[in-house]
């Protein structure tokens, strides 16, 4: 019995660890990175809390003693649902399945404008989170040096575009940033002057939530110095700032993205070939089962698939419903015979976090913010990290953050960042 | 007293610091990058013991309490000694001194073939040591898909070019990944059958060290599988393999390149225009007092000068020497009236590891191999690793490390490395 999985991510890699003493299941996981990520905490890599490598393990690493698998890096192009074959790059030989697990997940999206990727980066990739810690830490310096004060406002203006937990995630990591670890660095500029907008088209910041935590989350970015700005569209981004369809005009010299995604390309190619149906975004439209319709052998999970939950609205794009998705197609994709009872979400709540020891947690029954929501978020967090190694360290550095403020990961690395270097334009 | 320290690597922040205390001293750190680099660790990060934010400190945050001190993340890229100015790229005003120290460093040499840069990478910065860590682990993943055995060859062999401290540290930090960390991460190659070869120009590896240390380091490497080749001369290198002066041809997918350094490029800018001397390394001839001929207020310290020891030869390129460097150089630069003693090192030993509970230990009057000399390396790193937060972090990474034989740095990240395709060349 050939299985395979595309994609090492949460819903991947939980497919694959279910698999792991099913006797005459030969699994081969397929990635085209090498390490599965902790994309919740990937926030703090981009703030300079935590080293990508320790949000990161390596799926050959975490998979090594479950001998019935088989991790390839490669990238998957194409696939013959006939032949029920996969085509690799790299002139690799295809890659023959009997139950093929879909779990390619997503990426940002601009909404057309993918332009604007060059001067917003969103945050999927570890190369975005270094890409944005460069970019904030960077900001700070190019204020330093800057005599014009327009320009130093400019720089010292960090706009995040996008309400839902990651935009609150780095607006109050923003925050903590300007007002604690940087406070002594510098002579000519006070980075506790900062300022620190998060746009959202909705009426409120955390829209998922209930409408209670949305305000104490707002209150609680007010308290850090964070403005939160509902019901405005961003019309332009440049280097320079962003226009919104109010016409009016905000000058930083950061801004990022976290305004939305789509899923990954391969939902699209499997659909051609399966001539299955996608979503807006991209997602697979599947059935109760995970399958694409007409190939019960063919699951398409988390990110990369459109679900309802049982109260008919769709399923959000969170680790736990990858999770979930990925045990369930997995045992179905090990036993193909058996009854197909419809995927069913269980839902153990809602974290957001907005910074140090501040939070927001919606467990349904109950609603909590403040200190004992963030301890709930950091115990939750930590015990999802995936090896041990990690979270060892994830634990120390954020006990030694949280005691002495200071961010020990903050390097700026790579080549010189070309960025536009337009004038500001007033507002 | 404007004091003004170009380069934040171990001579300048050590100058830097101690100017701590000096009242009517107005210090301006300047460096292209915003964190100090503990280079002595750099192979760990290259072969993915550590992350590179935990060999790394922020320079303002390491000197934030030193009031008198500024730091600025600029290149310099001129100097006026006249007027006594230094240019800055990037529009910036340019910066007065009455004092200056030099302390630009090194970077990797190919004594003129820089076309080898392309292939073979060197150790002296961050982006070297992860673009190392990626070319070593997606050899093994290469090898695994590979199904010529030839070619499968080439990608399980590893070469090092130089066989002193730095090369030895990679070659026996590489045979670690294969027999032990990598060990049972694969199903279709056996990581402990890579071949690793160390050629050396000498008679011998770690030629500034006594000959039985020398004999140690070679039998330790030998058990460890790693095999050393002396007074061997690479005359050419590309992506499939080395020739050797004698005209053999070594396959391999992997060159590292650990055989030689050059002083940074603002020494030849310095001495072009205080007509000041270089060597053939591009390192500024100084005086006993460390300052250029008719300029005793610049001081040019660590791997951007050339200076001889009471012994007679050239001080070595190592972390001590720009130490005691930078604090010699402070000392008078604060105080230009003082009279000039000349600048004697003062040698503590001479470590090299070489790998799990080996290392070679050389003070003269003692040398010390194996286990007891490894302990020594440890407590000496640790010691010297600059914040406290990132000593807490490598000293638990090794130790678990030591323990599980895991590496937790394995990221490989970036864009798909474009490595030149052709075919093995047969030996």
């Amino acid at each position: 019995m050939k299985i395979v999985i595309v994609g090492g991510g949460f819903g991947g890699l939980y497919a694959a660890q279910a698999l792991r003493r099913v006797a005459n299941a030969e699994v081969t996981l397929v990635d085209k990175r090498n390490f599965h990520l902790f994309q919740p905490l990937l926030y703090q890599v981009a703030t300079g809390s935590l080293s990508p490598g320790e949000i990161a393990a390596p799926l050959r690493s975490v998979l090594k003693n479950q001998h019935n698998t088989q991790v390839l890096m490669a990238e998957v192009t194409g696939i013959d649902p006939v032949a029920k074959t996969l085509a690799l790059d790299g002139g690799l030989d295809s890659l023959t399945y009997d139950s093929l697990i879909v779990a390619t997940g997503s990426r940002t999206s601009y909404f057309g404008n993918d332009g604007w990727a060059e001067v917003a980066p969103g945050l999927k990739t570890v190369e975005d989170a270094t890409r944005i810690r460069h970019k904030i830490l960077r900001a700070f310096e190019a204020a330093e040096k800057e005599d014009n004060p327009e320009i130093r406002r400019a720089y010292l203006t960090f706009l995040i575009v996008g309400g839902g937990p990651t935009g609150v995630e780095l607006a109050g990591a923003i925050a903590e940033i300007a007002n604690d670890t940087l406070r002594h660095d510098f002579r000519e500029i006070r980075p506790e002057e900062s300022r620190i907008l998060v746009l959202d088209g909705g009426p409120r910041v955390l829209g998922a939530f209930p409408e209670e935590l949305s305000a104490k989350a707002e209150r609680s970015l007010l308290k850090m110095g964070v403005r939160t700005r509902n019901g405005v569209r961003v019309t332009s981004v440049d280097a320079d700032g962003v226009v919104l369809h109010s016409g009016e005009r905000i000058p930083a010299k950061t801004v990022l993205w976290a305004a939305g995604v789509a899923a990954s390309g391969f939902g699209k190619v499997l659909c051609t070939a399966t001539q299955c149906e996608t979503d807006r975004g991209g997602r697979v439209l599947v059935g109760p089962d995970l399958t694409v319709p007409g190939h019960p052998e063919i699951f398409v999970i988390g990110d990369a698939a459109a679900v309802k939950g049982k109260d008919g609205n769709w399923l959000p794009g969170v680790a736990p419903v990858a999770m979930q998705q990925g045990r369930y197609a997995a045992r179905l994709a090990a036993n193909p015979s058996l009854p197909r009872k419809p995927f069913e979400y269980f839902n153990k709540g809602n974290l957001a976090v907005i910074g140090r020891a501040s939070a927001v947690a919606d467990f349904g029954w109950l609603k909590v913010s403040g200190f004992f929501a963030w301890l709930l978020w950091l115990f939750v967090h930590l015990m999802y990290v995936v090896e041990f190694e990690n979270r060892l360290l994830v634990f120390i550095r954020w006990g030694i953050q949280y005691f002495t403020f200071s961010r020990g990961a903050r390097l700026i690395t790579g080549e010189p960042v070309r960025e536009p270097e337009t004038p500001v334009v007033r507002s």
